[in-house]
């Protein structure tokens, strides 16, 4: 049996979360269920839509991810199970799956519709225990996709706007930060060759991020290359550009958070 | 084998739960764990009472929950464990199993008393290590529920007073909000019927709920029925009246918490 | 297969966890795997190795730790993984697991070096991700010590300095609080007896604990002992001396935190 995931604006303070696995083990006995996260800030669907992008890779093939942070619950959205790289994602039809869903046009998706799948009894308001724990635990089961319900044309399917590293007219390239951790570290969505030349020592063009009105130069290898207490720019576990500070926390010092541009730019060493 | 429950006030700050874990899995390996919740508020036996009462029907049948809310450790309190509709619970005899054995009169109870099925060194401020992990993993087992020790007469039992929805002289239902959620939603005691007429288009009666100052019209099938940051009343996961925000905090707008009141009473529509 | 337990800094706000776990699983499929705790304080290197010392020897036989307090991830420093009572330890080589070295110097140690048995991509800043947590599974599924990496010599790794009791030059012991738990117990290094005589009956002496500008007299059996809000010494559930209030929080009440001191003598009873 493969594993399930569980990404949630559940929060651990109440028993949402403990009710969902109950419904999943009574149905999928010895399931290997992970908490991806639970801490989404309600209703966040944006933070939520990234986190998954960049997390479901790092599970093994057949897993099952249930992605419910789903301000719509108990309306007419509908919820959808999308099947892409081997792994299968069950999400409300409310954008959290758009990156996935662009990522590959030919993922098979179908509307989860067929009762037979959802507890005897559906509440209005819990649809993560009522709909998406046993619909996740029969597919960990093996019941097959389109058994869930009619297919779903992915071009049908609510997107949102996430945002995406661009290049301006003076060829900075422009990014967003996308989530900040537990640690303060900026996570941003520019996306960085991890062979890229550090410190800039080849054609005496040094990295610059301008972030909060402060300017770091050159990428460094780990938090640890700065002295405690300064920043740093550093490729992250995402693989994309983050700002740190060593053991400290650089959403404090420098005083910047999620949606906050990020540029970066390439410049004469030492400038 | 089957799921067992852990509902305690340990939080996850500390290892508490984590070694709740390890002394389960040392008797019991690859035991199906789910925690029930562990941010009950430091002895709030009340609210752990509410807790269990609402959420053990959803686990499947054959498990155990373990519920550790316990002020009272190492003094002479007893230690229960009953057997209610298949599941079994283990539970210091405080009141927190009120709801459980005043609905099920016939329930086999024991106290638990041998020392066979606790650690071989025993804490006096850690049962739930020493005591509880391990009867709940023999439980898991198969250990049957009258080798733990004496049967102990439900009545004998301590209970706690639970808020419980009652009807005034003017004939309006008055209960008690018993849980505030993560996001806010205030959930009450008041049993509401499904199939109840929504919005009272029937008999020219509607719903009409008052809470901290406010009233409510209409009971709603979902949070986003009305607009965002718009209060309304819906009928919860636990089958109780619950009051929301959608896309919001109804105990922040409206300034309720736990153990205020809440009024329900029909009346002519449009009122 | 054994159970394998994780103690992090990452918190649970973000997805760190939920990936070390997906990594776990993807190798060895049905592991029992147990939170030991996650809200280290970031980069608190000594508070995880006060955890990990007393929690590790709650875990059954054959349990593999992964100990990830780790600020100079990504660094030339070294990931050490030790052999000690059957347990198996994995963890930066930054002193976090001192007091175990120190308990026992006939531990086999080993640098973990050997990349077969790391993710194929390594990310410079998240190696619980990409080098504990393979490392970890593999060692579950019992691949042997030494095909890990080079022998280390205890006596070359590094250590932290950790409190210790000690006795001054008036008799007094003189320990320190190592942890504040959630409900604001002051966790004492100082070890008890359990079978000290409580409340010094005997020989007319009675343990007196100066803590804060404050004297506690006697050893309490439990916290119920004394009235709801009074404060009392008790012997922990880490086999420790112990600052509770009853029913409430220690570390409030008497102001104290992390770091300090303790004073323990024997005095003629009622003085």
């Amino acid at each position: 049996m493969a594993v399930i995931s569980l990404l949630t604006d559940f929060g651990t303070d109440d028993e949402y979360v403990g009710l969902v696995k109950a419904v999943i083990y009574g149905i999928a006995p010895g399931a290997d269920i992970v908490d991806l996260c639970h801490r989404i800030e309600p209703q966040d669907v944006a933070g939520a839509a990234f986190l998954i992008a960049s997390a479901w890779r790092y599970f093994p093939e057949h897993s099952v991810h249930l992605v419910v942070v789903d301000p719509g619950v108990g309306t007419d959205r509908a919820i959808i199970a999308a099947k892409s790289a081997g792994h299968t994602l069950v999400a409300p039809d409310n954008g959290v799956l758009t990156r996935i869903l662009d990522n590959d046009p030919k993922a098979r998706i179908v509307r989860v519709e067929n009762r037979a799948f959802y507890r005897a009894e559906v509440s209005r308001t819990f649809h993560g225990r009522d709909i998406f724990a046993p619909v996740g635990a029969y597919l960990l089961r093996g019941v097959p996709l389109d058994r869930l319900g009619p297919a779903a044309p992915s071009g049908s399917l609510r997107r949102i706007e996430m945002a995406a590293q661009r290049v301006d007219e003076k060829g900075e390239i422009v990014g967003t930060v996308v989530w900040v951790d537990r640690f303060g570290n900026l996570i941003t969505d520019i996306e960085v060759d991890e062979g890229y030349n550090i410190r800039g020592e080849e054609n005496g063009q040094t990295l610059q991020v301008r972030i909060g009105g402060r300017t770091l130069t050159g990428l460094h290898r780990s938090y640890g290359d700065v002295e405690p207490g300064r920043a740093l720019a550093v490729v992250g576990s995402r693989g994309t550009l983050e700002i740190a500070v060593n053991c400290g926390s650089a959403s404090e010092k420098i005083g910047c958070s999620r949606g906050d541009p990020v540029r970066v730019r390439f410049d004469k060493a030492g400038r």
